[in-house]
Parts: structure tokens; sequence; C-alpha cells
């Protein structure tokens, strides 16, 4: 049973899970949970007492891992849907034992074919040792080979914990910075796990809920990796006034960042509240009360996550709009080389924020530079570069009329199917003294006289990505002197972001063009890891001797200390851009324009993640690069890790002029 | 003309370069040192007073960059065979000053297209800055793409140099472990150029050598890159007791070093050596001294470098036979699953060395095994288990001679086409009464009766990888409870090592198979950056209930400390065999067995390398995974950084059974 309905989710963190011990008999198990509210089990499939080892000694192959009963005791679905695996937790595969390892890989195999043989969605790993993984990780990557669509959750505890003073600590998991003391990181853990697995897309990660978190930036570093799960135990709950079970603030404000990135609850542990006034069914009691209307014994809690659950706001309307293109990887626009469809147009055209905020900045040029006095007499002349289907004369000519100043409209655009809905439009509104239009391409038009007001949208999200500003350089010829260009400068911003899902979608097309080419994305399971930092910025009217477009930035970003090391993917890119003097527009998230929708994020990826250890800076370079027929980006890595120049010569990714 | 004449040397080490300054004159510049004894020069192809910035402002396109003279002042030939080009030094293309900046990329771009044209076969590049080098590498990048066979050989001077205090020093150009103050450490420099030009085969290192060296283990990480020149500046002589320039015998190792690595040699610098017997023709003079047999002046430096040459030992017999493998990846045989040819026989059995010590372990066997007293009564029966053409029957038949020991020989050899050969040696040696031809696999023969000795040659490269264990595992069901295998136990090795060329000539296949197979190679250029360690160790008879041939070893490196930061491009992996007590046979290099040639080391690549700072171990993991018709390793770096496992499953390597 869903935790309840919220507007617009329809994902599956509405369904709740609970750990339970191993039983075999599993109807009994599932009857119980499911009745007690629960949406599914996580099940030992296998006794824990059970070892390879021993029962080989029985005899020649006679004998039989004691498995909970046969897959015959559920329906192939009940198994898929309501049961996931977890395996043994005595197995221990970088033991100093050897026979212990052999036991636990023979152990590791056998019970992920068995839960593959059920066809379950996934199986729970248990967590790595301190003494190091790396033979754990090789023998999942040798599964991982082979389960089909089972995913691999492996078991880790959301904590920094303190470290036991033992050589046998493997000098992988590195110390990460902290006030006081050796504290190990379980993030390092699963980074070295995965890093040898090389990011397989069926290993995921289930994170268990104690009572203390670490930092926000420690914990924010999860919402980049693939967490499907998050195991809340019962002792990680207060006691509210009335003696039930809540979550202190911390923690609600997790699960909540839970129920918002698809990562499933499961509930752990015994009854720890002492709640009197109901007949609770103790947690793992297999007795029948037929008739009675018995509460499963970790009831408060579920309701409790309940509450959680259905206390959220509903998914505000844009987010809902745009939730199909959450880390969906999308190429950017070439409006120069192509001609953008009507559907595109028909888009753009509904973001009415961002026509208001065009509408506002020709206002104030209007009255910067026509004085009351010289209102009714003086004609400003107004060019819209780039007009498509007239969004930008509408809001020229209601800036106009907002402040009584005179206009003459040129609507200048390239895209000859876009001109024919110009014309169409200026008929319908009447405007036909007022508004010129011309069919042609602003960078070779010959203007029959100069521009007061030269106004474009030409932006991309990352500011010059289309070519703005070889665009509004070839216009500029008709701008007068003094003439303002709206906007009149616009800047590129840049943040290191962990994003497991994009690189692997990213790698999924198995050649380096994908690697080298930047992505319009709605960026959602991203670990932002510092604050974005200011690449290029472009000014217009372009008053240089010689104008040079190309460009070249070297960034240093600092991740916050108490983040611990982290895992780059790639960099995310957003603009900002001054329309005129304080009217701006941008997606750079510290002042993005609100409800405004036309761009998602840049994304660069790189060809090889890096791995950032605590406390190190991340020095990044970024080119813009000119040549006769296209721009393109270059970009790598220079600290910790050195990386390949990405794109060079713009061989994988370009603009074209 | 060239330094010398090196018995078994053909190699370009004998042509020594100088260099030398600007002046448009080239055919009087090559005419002078040609003739002074120089094999080519290292010139500047364009005045150092040349700036871009300063010639675009002269006009529109007229004027031209003065280059040094046309292409028709040298015919192509006398351009590609004895003129190096030397690009501008000013150039600094990781200023701060943008202009700067500019006109650097213009000027390496102009440069190295002239270059290009003139068909050179390479061009120097002036080393980075302290500053950085990204941009520098990035445009260089670029210019790789499309330089044809141009090589570009970043000059660095051979040195860990003092840093200044300059808070503008790049953090990636890391401090190396020193016994005081901060050093830099050229190999950083190029470490970080040649990762961001993603190893690319053209750009290569000329070394500046000057008066004083670093370590020999820093220098030795040199040895695994792609150095093609020495530059010593003529003040890195000492001056000897008659007055003439000689080298510390440190640097006289190291040149001898660059000799047998294809490094040649450029002699740089002034005449500082007051040299008054004879009359020296002044160094950059171009006076002409017709008739008069005028000495170049810094002959007495190249008469040095001459004789270092020539006092160097000739190459030994068996290292020029092998000149042709040196660096050349081979694939591994598979003697189980295909037939080996008579050209392999051929070959191997030409090792006599190899026979010489089996023969000595088979004395030793005979004699432990036989007192003297049952000499002339008791046979003992020995069996060679893969007998292929016959070699240690032969060694085996001798031994017994030798000893005085009778013997009963079994020659079991699954291989239809040896074992005819073997049937017509036994009939030219006369063995038939003692030699029994058995045409089987070791691994389903019925032996008629039991053996006491049984012999064998089985051993890979890396000791079990042509599969002696699993062979030798089914042949012992037919050695007596007390009998004795030769060999009676060997033991894999392991060692990480540079080597640039090996891992681009991986890299070229283009495919991940490549990067996933180990590779038989007469290992020449490379560093071993660690001393060995014991990988896997087998024993014959193996005594264990339940045989199990699979292996898990994790091994940590420690790199001295003064060798500095290093690159590991994969793994040299030896082996050591006891073949009977104390007679081993081996190819780990501090107790090879000397003058033996059937086994080159292995060669176990990393999909990417990986870069190892000063100081820091390396841990590495490697596997012995064996199934039903195969056996297979895999591997993998899990500090400093991790690596993917490699080979999983042995999907791209593997020994068949």
């Amino acid at each position: 049973m869903p935790l309840g309905q919220r507007a617009g989710d329809k994902s599956e963190s509405r369904y709740c899970g609970i750990e339970t011990e191993f039983n075999d008999d599993m109807p009994q198990v599932l009857h119980q949970n499911i009745s007690g509210g629960f949406d599914f089990v996580v099940a030992p499939l296998i006794d824990p007492s059970y070892r390879p080892s021993s029962a080989k000694n029985d005899g020649n192959g006679t004998s039989v891992p004691p498995f909970a009963a046969s897959d015959l005791i559920l329906s192939p679905s009940q198994w898929s849907s309501h049961v996931v695996g977890k395996i043994s937790s005595w197995i221990d595969l970088d033991s100093e034992n050897a026979e212990l390892r052999r036991d636990s890989e023979d152990a590791l195999k056998t019970e992920i074919a068995w839960a593959s043989h059920l066809s379950l969605q996934a199986c729970i790993l248990p967590p790595p040792r301190a003494t190091g993984c790396s033979n754990y990780a090789r023998t999942v990557n040798q599964l991982l080979q082979n389960v089909s669509n089972m995913q691999l959750w492996i078991r880790l505890p959301l904590e920094q914990h303190e470290a036991v003073e033992d050589d046998a600590i493997d000098t992988n998991f590195k110390t990460s910075v902290s006030s006081g003391g050796r504290m190990f990181d379980s993030w390092e853990w699963w980074n070295t796990f995965r890093l040898l697995c090389e990011h397989h897309n069926q290993l995921c990660v289930a994170l268990d809920i104690l009572s203390s978190l670490p930092s926000i930036n420690s914990i924010g570093r999860w919402f980049g990796e693939p967490v499907r799960a998050a195991i809340i135990h019962t002792n990680a709950f207060l006691t509210n006034a009335r003696g039930y079970p809540c979550l202190s603030k911390g923690h609600q404000y997790l699960i909540k960042s839970f129920f918002n990135h698809t990562i499933q609850i499961i509930l752990s542990g015994n009854l720890v509240h002492d709640i009197s006034q109901e007949r609770i069914l103790p947690a793992g009691d297999d007795n029948h009360f037929e008739g009675l209307p018995i509460r499963h014994a970790l009831r408060p809690y579920l309701d409790y996550v309940a509450y959680l659950y259905q206390s959220m706001d509903p998914l505000p309307e844009q987010e809902r709009f745009e939730i199909g293109y959450r880390d969906f990887l999308q190429s950017p626009l070439q409006p120069l080389m192509d001609n953008l469809e009507a559907q595109t147009y028909e888009t753009f055209e509904k973001d009415t924020v961002k026509y208001t905020q065009y509408q506002r900045a020709v206002c104030k040029a209007l009255l910067d530079r026509i004085p009351d006095e010289k209102a009714t007499t003086s004609t400003t002349v107004l060019m819209v570069v780039g007009a498509g289907r007239g969004p930008l004369v509408r809001a020229s000519l209601q800036a106009a009329e907002e402040t009584g100043r005179k206009l003459k409209v040129y609507a200048v655009e390239k895209n000859p199917n876009a001109v024919v809905t110009l014309h169409s439009l200026v008929k319908l509104e009447g405007w036909e003294n007022i508004v010129t239009i011309i069919s042609s391409d602003m960078r070779c038009w010959n203007a029959p006289e100069k521009a007061d007001i030269l106004v474009s949208e030409l932006l991309g999200s990352f500011d010059d990505n289309e070519l703005s500003p070889e665009c509004l350089d070839g216009a500029q010829r008709f701008l007068k002197p003094d003439g303002i260009s709206i906007p009149s400068s616009y800047t590129s911003y840049l943040q290191p972001i962990t994003t497991t899902k994009l690189y692997n979608d990213v790698k999924a097309h198995k050649d380096l063009a994908h690697f080298e080419t930047a992505y319009v994305v709605k960026l959602h399971r991203v670990a932002r890891l510092a604050p974005p930092l200011e690449v290029f910025t472009f000014t217009h009217p372009n008053c240089s001797a010689s104008i040079n477009n190309e460009r070249y930035e070297k960034l240093r970003f600092e991740i916050p200390a108490d983040t611990g090391s982290t895992l780059v993917h790639g960099f995310a890119g957003y603009f900002d851009s001054v329309l005129y003097k304080d009217v701006h527009l941008g997606i750079l998230p510290s002042k993005a324009t609100p409800n405004m929708f036309s761009w998602f994020p840049i994304f660069f990826p790189l060809r090889k993640p890096i791995y950032v250890p605590a406390g190190s800076p991340i020095e990044v370079h970024m080119w813009r690069c000119c040549a006769a027929t296209k721009v393109w980006y270059e970009w790598c890595v220079s600290s910790p890790l050195v990386s390949p120049v990405h794109n060079t010569n713009g061989r994988s990714y370009w603009v074209g002029l």
C-alpha cells in the first residue's frame, strides 16, 4: 500500500519496504508484512548458518543448499514485485582466511544465481569490510556481467565512522578532512567498489540511516550516485511528546530528499518505542491472531514515514512539466546551421517570464534614450535580430506602449519559414506601419538605416554556445555608435558535478564523440560539488579594434572541506545575461530568473571521471576556439589529476557558423 | 659523420647534432657544422625578434614572416636529414598576458606549419613555464593532429630544480620528496603535457643535460619515456689533466645509457675549455678560412662523445639476436590448445643453457634416489611429459650416463607431429630399448606403471600461464607417492613499469581486448619502478586433498623515495622455478639463468596509465581464475588510484584447457 498520494509524483518512492529475518515460510513473511502496510520485504534467501564448504563434505552433489523452500512457494510476480533478496551478511571476500574467502565466493555466486532464477528485481549486498573490497568487487563484477536485469544494491552506512586502529585497514579508504581523529567515509568504499566494477549500471546503493548524520555537504554527494533505497533503523527515530516515533529535522529533510530522488524507504529493526495504546503484532513473530485487527509492530514507524510523504508540497507545475526531461541528455540546438521547427518556436514563445524581462529591459532603454519631452516627436529605431515568429517584436511594442515612446521596428529573421508566420502576425495585429520584416541573415543584411536599439535572444544554456557573439558582432554594423544592445552582456558559469546517471548514459554510446559533446539537460540526480565560477563574458556592442571571440579561462574550484572526497563526472554550465542595466535573465542557480523554462543547464562530460580527494581543489581549463566555419569548446582538468584535452580541434562537437 | 662503429649497433644514436643560433644563411650553417663533424643541426627557423602581432599591424596580408630565406635554399633531403627545427623560445602560451598568449599561439602555429612544409623530421619545442602548461599543451595537441610524420620534441631540463617562491606556480607541478626545500621535477611537466595530449606518439622529449644530475632512480624514469635526444651543454663538461673536456662518471654512464636506448646526442653552447694547441673555428662564426684545416669550435666535445661511443662494448651475441624483438608485443603461446610448429621447437631446442640445467637437476635427483650400491641393479622410471621433439629425453639420458644410473624413459607427447620426429630421433640414437614413446595427452594417458621422476617444461613467462599446474596435476596420477617432479615448484613475479612505447602499441588497436591481454615482450624502453614481488607459487606433486589452482594475491610495491612521481603503464611479469633442490631456472632479473633465451618477460597492460605521486605505494591485485575450459587472469590497481578490474570473466584473454 503506497505511502499516500502526492500530486505529480508517480515515482517508486511511494513504496516502502521492511527488512526481515530469515524465515523459510516466505508466504507467511509476505502476508504478515504486506497486510501490515508494507509494499515489499527485504529477506535473506538462505539460512544464515549455511556454509558451502561444510555442505560439500556431505557427499557427491546430493546436498542442496537450504534455500527458503522452493521457487514455487510464491508466484513469479510475488517474487519480483514484493521481495528484494538479502545476501548473507557473513560473506567476507577480503578475509585473510583463504577458506572463508572461497566459501564467501561460493555462497555469493549461489545466492545471486538463486535470486536471478527467481527474477528478483534487486538484491542487497552486505557492506564491504574495512580491510578492503577488491576481491569482493572483482567477484561482484564477474556476476554483474550475467545477471540480466537484476540490480545489486551494495549496502553502506550513511556515516563517517571513526577508524579502528588497525594496520590491516586498506590504504585505499583514505581519511577525509575532519575535525579530529581519523575518520572513514563509506562513500570511499562505494567509490572504490564502483570504479573496480567500472560504473556498471546495475550496481547501486542502499544506504543505512542511523541516528547520527554526516554533514549536509557530505550527504549531498549521494544525490549524484545511484542510491535506490534508504534503510532507516528504528533506533534512528526519536520519541515525540505522545511517545510515538518521529525523526529529527535533519532526518526529516533527508527522507524528503530521498522521496524527491526516487529513493525507496526500507524500515529495519525492532520496536523500540513503548506504545501501549494499541495491540501490536510483535515483529518477526509468525503467530496468527486470526480475525483480530492486529497492527504490525513497525506500523508506528511506517505511519510516520507516510506522514512525512503526505506532508510534502505537491510538485510545482513547472517541475511536473519537466519531470520527463530529468537527467535526459539532449543535443544543443544549432539554430544558425539548422532552422528551428514550429514546435520549438511554440515551446519557447510560451515562456512569458522571459518576454516580460525583455519588455522591462526595452522600457528602461527607451526611457533612458528618449526623455519625456521628446516622447511624441522622436522615433526610436529598434531592430529585433533573430525575430523568429515575433515574440520580441511584441514585447518591444508593448514596452513602447507602456512608456509612451514611438518605435520603428525592423524584424530580421533568417528562417524563411518563421518569416511566413511573422508576416501573418504583423497583419493580424495591424503593425504594418511600424514593423518592417527583413528575411535575411543579420550577418549579411544591408540595413537602410542605423538602429538605436538591437534586441536579440540568441543565447544558449552556456550563453555563447549558440554563437550569439558572432551574430551580434555581425549585426552591430547597423547599430548607432551610442546604440544599445539588449542583452548588453552575458557570462557563462561552470560547476563540477557528480552524476553517475549521465555518465553512464554518455558511456552507453561506446564512442569518444559522445564524451566530447556538451548536452542540454534538466539536472536532477546530481551532486553539485562547488559554487559555480564565471567562465566567459561577452559585451555588446563590442568596441575592440579587432574582435576576437576566442577565450581561455582557468578555473579553480574549492570543494567545501566537510564534503569529503568526491568523483567528478563533468561540469554543469549555466549563463546569466544583463539585458539592460539591472534587468537580467539567466539560469545560474543562485540568481535564476524564476519560472523560466527556455533553458536547461548544459553538461560537459569528462571521458573518465576524476577522483578528488577531500580538500583538493579542482583545476579546470575551458577554451572557446573559432575557425572559419565553426566554433567549439575544448576542455580539460589539470588538477588533482590530468585529463586529456577534450574535443581537440572540435573533432566531436562544434557549432556551425 | 657517425660517431663511430659499434658491432651490432645500427641505431640512430650514432649520429650527433649541434644546436645553433638563428642565421638566415642556412646553407652556410649546415656546411660549417657538417664539415665540422656533426650530422645535423638544431636551428631556429625564424628570427627570434619576430612577433606576429607587430607583423599584423604592418598591412593587409602583405607582410611575410622573416623565415630563414626560402625553402629552396636547401634541397628537400638536406632539410629532412640534417635540420631539426627549433621553435622560438620566447613563446609563452600560459602567460597571464593575453596578448603574449595570442602572439605565442600564432607564432607556434606558423613555425610548425613552416617546418611541416619543409618535411623536417622533428622540431624541438621550448620547455613549459613553471606557471603551467595547459594552454601550451592544448595548442600542441591541436597541431599534433595535423603534422603528418613530424615529431615534436618537448625540451626539458634533466634536473629537479629548486622552486621559486611564486604563488603563480601551477599546483600541478607537485613537489617531490626531497631532502630539503621544495623541488620541482621536470618529469611532472612532461607528464602533465603528455596526459593532456593523450600520449600522442609523435610527442617526444629532448632532455637538456646540465652539470648536475638527479638521482639514478629519478633518471631511470626517462628510459620508459619517448626521449629522442639529449642536449649536452658544454658547461656540463669537466676538464681533464690535459685541458680537454671530459664528463663525470655519472654523465658518462648516462650518455652510454642514451646510446643504448637510441637517443641522439646534441651538443649546445660555446667553447668553454681553453684549448690552445690547435686552431679552432669559433662557434657560430661564419667567416671562411678557405683551404685551411679549420677545426669546429665544439670539435673537442664531439671527439669526447665519439670516444665514449667507441669505448662501449660490442653488443653481446644474444642481444644482437634479440634486437629485432625489442619492445615488440607477442601473444603468449597456447601450447595446450594449439600444436607448436617445427620452427618453434627448433628455436627452443637451441637454448642449450636450459637443457644443461635440466640435466643437472635430473643428475641430482637420480643420485638422491639411487645410492651408488644400487646403481647397476635399480632402474629408475622417468617420464618426460610434453616431450616435444625430445630435448628433455636427451638431457635425461645424458644425466643417467653421467651418474651411471639405469633409466627407463616414457616420452609422452600430445602433438602427433612432434611424435613423428621423436620416433626418428629414438631410432637414430639407438634408444629403442630405453625410451617408450606415448602419443597422448598426459592428462588422460593411462600409464602402465608409476614413475619415479616426472620431467616437464611447461612453463610460460609468467610461470603458470601455459597451464603447467593443470597439466602436472593431471600427470601426477602416475607418479609414485615419493616420486619427484622436475620442476618441483615455480613462482611468478610482477613489477610496475613505465613504458610509453608498449602502451601506445596496445592503444593503437583501439579496442578493449588488447588492453586486457598479456603479451610476451623483450622489454627495452622501459623504466622498472620497484623491485619485483612474488605473485603465485605452485608446487609439484600437489598433495592437497582438493586441488585448487585459483589464486589471489594483493601486492604492494614501494617505489624508492628518490625516484619522484611516476606513471605506471602496466606490469612486467617473470618466473623463477626450482627444478630440483638448488638447481633453478628462470628469468627473474635478479637471478635470471644467464644466456637463456627461451622466455621474454610478460607484460600486463593497464587500460589507463596510473599516476603515482612520489612516496605513494602501488597496490595491485592479481587473480588466477579457473573454469571448465579455460584459465585466465584478472588484475586491477586499488591504490593510489582505483582502476577497473581488467579482463573480467576472461572476456579478452584466456588460456584454453
